[in-house]
């Protein structure tokens, strides 16, 4: 495979190398790795790739990659750019028949999701959305025991992501990460919900298996000279009645990166928090609260198929990345070989989580901005 | 002291109880336990008082114990009758002078609420509304970390009140306690919100020293054949510009009474939730969060005034309940002798508190029926 | 009841007064409150005692609470004097006819502990000792899920009790707490096995219902200049084949308080620390761990007998204690009235526990003296 | 690089090349997987190894591979064998120029050990031992502020090491692990205590600097049938004069793998347990305690070169483990270029770690044996 963006001055392009590493199936074998040229070649020998396959612009990778033999060329590319430069390149990849797998959130407006799922339809390749945290075990668990029906009928979903790394107007200093996520041009119409809402969002829908179908936000700039919202938070009906809440800041000073679900039905309901990722609370109404482990013997078969080590051993947020490879690269596998994938295998965020991702941060925008308290969540 | 209501078959009497005796300073000498006679004069024997002050109606009571020698006569009543039988028998014991302790929220509207501080302020007598919470030791070395500055500018507090216990229609069965708190006659216009709302948002606003001004609210009334509220969150904009979250639920199945607050500022914040109750997290920018413990010697006199025993030996609801009635006593007894009670003993919930929690029943009801997304908080 | 013990300048005194008060069922009427005759009468008066009842020393007290009509004169005594002087006045209350609360450890060695049973069986007088850990109603649950088998044979205990108060030789300061625990003469012959280490070996007992046949100790007085052991463990075998290890110290800077004992059975096993006091999680082979709570609708009667409130609101370390005292007094009730106790209010430590804990005590300090491995646990 | 054993059926081999794989720096070119040849060939196709570089036992592969021209053979192998056939492919491999990654335990004895770091030394090659718990980023924290003196003098060492899953017969059935960890032929003199024992005494000497003088251990065969130890606890002298007490267990029903260990010194200590890995404890006699977290900007270099996210993302125990080949191979990679490897680089377990260890396993089992209360640590 090969990567577009994720070079040496980047973060999130290096997470997904480790998570295409770890198992051992997959080889990166050409990239381009920076806008920067110079990067683009440094970076590509940072990652030992042939001289030949490291480029300095993905059209150029694109098309000659398409046009080597198809044992030897690329099979999919991974798209690490800021959000502004997911479009184009996974249109382009999609076209030249390459797989596609690209960092959240999926495009940079909703109308470009919906063209990209057209091309996804039309070409019949697969792509896979790193919303990472769908890839933990005991998420797969909690997934699965709402869906049994165990709880009842779901009524309250919470979920929240607290972060405090933009406390301060860090965009001010050099900071690069800061820089381009708060900025309209780059990041898109939303600043904390898009860069963690939808996070959010996506684990309230993927838990509950539920879709919202209407909002109430707040959303807040609260950093002096900032320029997208960097706090937030929106009321949610759910399209079987429930209601929710979900809660992103950046500017909750002192917080790390712990996402936190709770779900609730009739007879009970479920809690995780990234913190304490390998554990899924589940509450009754008349009996004891259960933790559920990921790795141990009575979780389920998703579960287990997304664990690497026993009980104990604990994964995480790296290895919940890798599930996400890893089942797409098993689903491409099997369809390259006419084989029909494993419903297990199929379990990862895909072109349609990136639409209805695309489609909260527009809608959790205008929502914003309304002074209706509730706005339909249109796609 | 007396009671006025709390009998046998009553909860948060005996809560009350409790609280008075632990700290050997209060005698509870008389009662008008129940409005049933039968119930009232069994539940005072249970409590060996006095023959003749086993009162079978609270008018009686004040009456009498008004009439006696000042020695003698009680000092103050507590009044742990449901919410509409709250503010009739306070007026009364103000007017015989005596102080009243009252269970919260404080009477049944709003209107009543601010008579009742007008009598307070006519008759100069004290009064306590119990918000138990406010009663932690830890507690109270937030509310002053937070005060002092610390922290800078305050931006962000979320606060949550979950509870599962009527997640089905208990007011159906033979539950007393669901039978009231669910039906407007004795509870009021609002539910789960005035129930338990009302300590988020006393919590909220005494823990940040802030005070809301505007709400933008979601009620839901989930179990069906219910007449109130059993559900809801509000989003909520204080008078320095913070913004937050509050949520309050009774049909989180599984979840008991795990209150908490979490305040975030410039620099740093902290966390406290009732399942810990003697731990407060601090947060900050650019050092490891703090471990803040009750009972140590590295808090401030007014957490170690309210703590009984030194660290790790855990303090809970009931000496949190015992504080209130220590500082009001303490306060009251100072009073009465003429001299100026100290600031730790001061801090207690009162009168103002009561017309806060009502107002704050009063515009989240109207907030929840509104179309509007925000809407401001009258008093 | 009178307090022997207790004034002005002690600590656990006061702790056992909120004990005493919590439940309103016992009324402290008379004490010697201290060997200084200025302390006791001060004393007497924060207790409102009547003045003929503040006695300053505990030979006239009880000659002269003997002496008065059998419905004025006091029921029982408290014993919260340091070890050395609680011998002599449990042998003259119970010569007395009086009932007897003590202070653990019982007595000064474990030949005044068995003369102390003595004279409980020849009376027929009740005695408590006050090892505060077993009165967590989420204890008594743990007991009685052993005590059903369900967990099959117990196979391991460990039980620890690690505090940090005595890291520095504060005994050189003016700490009459730590003066009086390092000094022999007033503690015996052990420092934190007599302190500390007699709780963890009363839990370790209790919960599991086995009885330690042999110790091998490790004793340390690692503070210089220091008297007594400030820190040990010791290995332990029990009577049906089980071992365990238990650690105590003093010395472990930055520990509170945080007693924790863990019981593994052949299918599962439990563990409970006091800073998650309502808490049991309860561990299995091959299924959740659970997660038991005070105040539950699930655990058992013994459990549901010493809880005050709800599931959710936090009871700690003085409801503990003051368990001891309503089991203790509802026993000594239903005694004088002829009648027979429940089951759930016999549960408190009593005479024998207390012969057990000197035993340990005694043996436990020739373990660590002896260069054999195990040496035999001799009562 | 190449594996020795780890091919299909195994355990641990397959963590290895997680490990290996994780940061793109090592490819696996060559395998002797399995003892079966079948198994060996299967394996090495699961690896897209070459099909020449497939090997059915370890001799030929060193042979070949180091008749092969310098920069296409391998640089070292991976022995991930069950104990009793680590030690001559371990000579074999740095007979013939290969630097080493072994599993621990090192050896099947001390002796073994010693001749292996004699091998080492004479051919100036490295050797990683797989002590997986000190890969953990916070660890390195740990150790690096013991290190600088802020704890004071080092008193008090606490270490357990808690499993469940040997608590039933479970080599009776048909379980691969169970029967080569139990059986004294493969494993060695040591069952819990040579398997998760010595990662205990790993942790202990590496996070507190300290070593081990004097052992006094109780170990216990508890399972019926058994061949070795399931159980066991160890007092421990240091040689600063510490004590500490070290507890493994494979038969504590319902646990799972929570390493866990305190250390104290006489200003404040910390504490670490695996289940919540990227977090320390720190305690202080007179502060707050704090927690330290992993990723965050204010831990030591140590701590920060050994992490791959930022704060709040959690690293788990494959992230420890890839580590340690990490620190391995950018230690070898710096030699073979002339280069001196960074201190942080330098710090992962090697071959003096692996006597210790040896050493750990014969002197636990001869003090557990013996009469004597302790006995010297000898090695």
């Amino acid at each position: 495979m090969a990567m577009i963006g994720g070079g040496r001055d980047a973060f999130i392009g290096a997470i997904h190398r480790i998570a295409i590493n770890m198992d051992g199936q997959i080889d990166i074998v050409a990239g381009a790795l920076s806008v920067n040229p110079e990067v683009a070649i440094a970076s590509g020998h940072d990652l030992f790739l042939d001289e030949e396959r490291i480029y300095t612009d993905y059209k150029t990778m694109l098309e000659k990659e398409a046009a080597m033999p198809k044992d030897e060329r690329i099979d999919f590319v991974s798209i690490v750019t800021p959000n502004f430069v997911h479009f184009d390149p996974a249109i382009m990849a999609l076209e030249k028949g390459f797989h596609v797998a690209i960092e959240k959130p999926m495009t940079f407006t909703l109308d470009e999701a919906k063209k990209l799922k057209a091309k996804v339809d039309e070409t019949d390749l697969t792509l896979l959305l790193t919303h990472t945290y769908t890839g933990y075990p005991i998420i797969k668990q909690a997934k699965q025991m709402v869906k049994s029906g165990m709880f009842g009928k779901i009524r309250k979903i919470y979920v929240e992501y607290p972060q405090g790394w933009l406390s301060t107007f860090l965009e001010g200093s050099n900071n690069k990460q800061a820089a381009w996520r708060t900025d309209p041009k780059r990041s898109g119409i939303a600043g904390a919900m898009g860069d963690i809402g939808t996070h959010a969002f996506n684990m309230a829908e993927y838990v509950s298996g539920l879709q919202v179908t209407h909002l109430c936000a707040n959303l807040n700039t609260v950093v002096d000279g900032r320029m997208l919202d960097d706090d937030g938070a929106t009321f949610m009906k759910f399209n079987n009645g429930a209601t929710g809440v979900l809660m992103a800041t950046q500017i909750a000073a002192g917080e790390e990166n712990c996402v936190k679900v709770r779900v609730y039905g009739e007879k009970g309901g479920l809690e995780w928090k990234q913190e304490d990722a390998n554990t899924l609370l589940v509450r009754w109404l008349d009996k004891p609260t259960e933790i559920y482990r990921a790795g141990t013997g009575y979780v389920s078969s998703y579960a287990s198929h997304n664990s690497r080590t026993p009980a104990g051993h604990p994964e995480g947020y790296l290895e919940a990345f890798a599930n996400l490879y890893r089942n797409f690269t098993l689903t491409v596998r099997a369809k390259m070989n006419g084989e029909k994938p494993k419903d297990e295998w199929l379990d990862f965020p895909g072109v349609d989580d990136g639409i209805r991702g695309m489609a909260f941060i527009e809608n959790v925008v205008a929502s914003g901005k309304s002074d209706k308290k509730w706005t339909d969540f249109v796609v």
